[in-house]
């Protein structure tokens, strides 16, 4: 699914936000020389090197719609990298999905313990507003209170820690295609929005302006979680770097259970061109959003 | 303690921001008709009819030095229950202090499940920052953003929660009083600080012009801290509402147990006394603020 030319664009693009991302969390992790020195260490074993940073990357990508400055697009990235990363140290506790892998290490709570791995998680939510409402991040304070709000609301109950919630409840419940799209459309859906819409933000798009990109983010998302299910079936645990098959051990409907793995593969494809289809009043300045949609689904089907 | 008049105003202020704090949880928290309405539920069963809601009363108390709009106090107080509510969710767990009962009831994780008291507690820090940053807080974007960074600072790890942090490396490691006063300058002083800060964010006045404020702010923390472990030693376990007693089982230093009780008491009214000082330049405006401060030690000791 890989267009000509959009493997170096992309290529580049993870290595260099990657490599950003990790050197801004080295930074604002700096140990301190006291008794917190542990929870500091916590953070710093979730929050760097990890992942491909997808989600700092379409911030980029969207960035690059509106020619928004490099640091901008890296201080919101970085702040929604704290969410992420907030919530998988949450997700994996044994309360919740009692994962003891992440991204190929033991996850917080096995690296550390049950009590650090949740206060780190809590300090990483905080450090997201902190990042997000400096004037490093946006000179424009109605800028930086937008993108507060919007990433309030997208990790909160009406976006991911509600999709969280509905995702245990799955576990008791069956649930049927309209339930599982929509609480993916909260677990994971609701950030990968907001990552998408914060270029405009940034760039002082106003809200009727940012249909097309609320259009790729929701095809986008719904694609990436049916990639997930389909490599939760049939991945790679040493490239996914986490525990596989879970879902399908907890009897969980997922897309994949729901309309089985070759229609899965196909409904994925498709949301891919549609996403693409919503970039098409853009030129090359979309390159790297479209090559993020091809690579969605390229990892691992 | 009580100065002669400080009750009634006090007693009228805590019971009309009660019963406003409560009636905004239940605006903010209408239970969804979907999975995520146990989420909601926990939320409102952690948050409602909760405490005496010391930490919005102290905004309107400095709000009402700058003749601040009782909307906005109300707001940034209501946010910042959202984190202190959130604090004693996440607090009481299993792998924290492990307390079944807070303020009366069973703790959320004993009404519900820990996974639920969890991510309830991840949507109520979410909702503060919800709460902060709408219009309705403050019509100028600056001073919300000024609000929602002071607001993650003193929750994340620079003071609550890296307080917290440093309040369970306490069970293990020998504190003396500096570390301790350390501990609870971040534990609950932070947050303290916010509260009587706030007024001022919201009138904008300068930094330089909030000093006495973090002085009252300062010597009110320690002393309402020494109050409650005078209480944990002493107290009524009933009209706590909590497990009392806990400090002493766990071999933790606090200031009780590094001073004695007769030190300890006469150290907290030492404090409430220099607390009012930082007061004098005012007139009837900052009764409120006093009425608090002698309140604070007045509890249960």
């Amino acid at each position: 699914m890989m267009t000509a030319g959009a493997a170096p664009i992309l290529d580049s693009a993870i290595r260099s936000v990657a490599e950003a991302i990790d050197r801004q969390f080295d930074l604002l992790l700096t140990i301190p020389e006291d008794s917190r020195a542990r929870l500091y260490d916590a953070m710093r074993h979730s929050a760097i090197g990890g992942g491909k940073r997808m989600r700092p990357l379409l911030v980029k990508a969207s960035a690059d719609l509106f020619a928004v400055s490099e640091l901008s697009a890296l201080r919101v990235g970085l702040a929604i990298e704290c969410i992420h990363v907030y919530s998988l140290v949450h997700d994996d506790l044994p309360a919740m999905d009692n994962d003891d892998m992440r991204r190929g290490k033991p996850s917080a709570h096995k690296a550390y313990d049950e009590a650090t791995a949740i206060l780190s998680g809590d300090c990483l939510h905080d450090l997201a507003f902190t990042v997000l409402v400096e004037e490093t991040t946006h000179p424009d304070p109605f800028v930086r209170c937008e993108l507060v709000k919007a990433l309030a609301l997208a990790s909160g109950p009406a976006g991911m820690a509600g999709g969280q919630m509905m995702d245990l409840v799955a576990e008791t419940q069956p649930f049927d295609l309209g339930a599982v799209t929509r609480m993916q459309q909260l677990k994971t859906g609701a950030l990968i929005d907001f990552c998408v819409e914060a270029g405009a933000i940034l760039g002082r798009i106003p809200p009727e302006g940012r249909t097309h990109l609320h259009g790729y983010a929701r095809d986008l998302g719904l694609a990436f979680q049916i990639a997930d299910d389909l490599m939760d079936v049939d991945g790679d645990p040493e490239r996914a770097g986490k525990t596989l098959g879970k879902d399908e051990a907890a009897g969980k409907a997922t897309f994949v259970s729901l309309m089985g793995v070759d229609r899965a593969r196909d409904q994925a494809r498709a949301l891919i061109d549609q996403a693409k289809s919503h970039l098409r009043g853009y030129g090359q300045e979309a390159d790297l959003l479209r090559a993020i949609a091809d690579f969605a689904i390229a990892r691992d089907c």
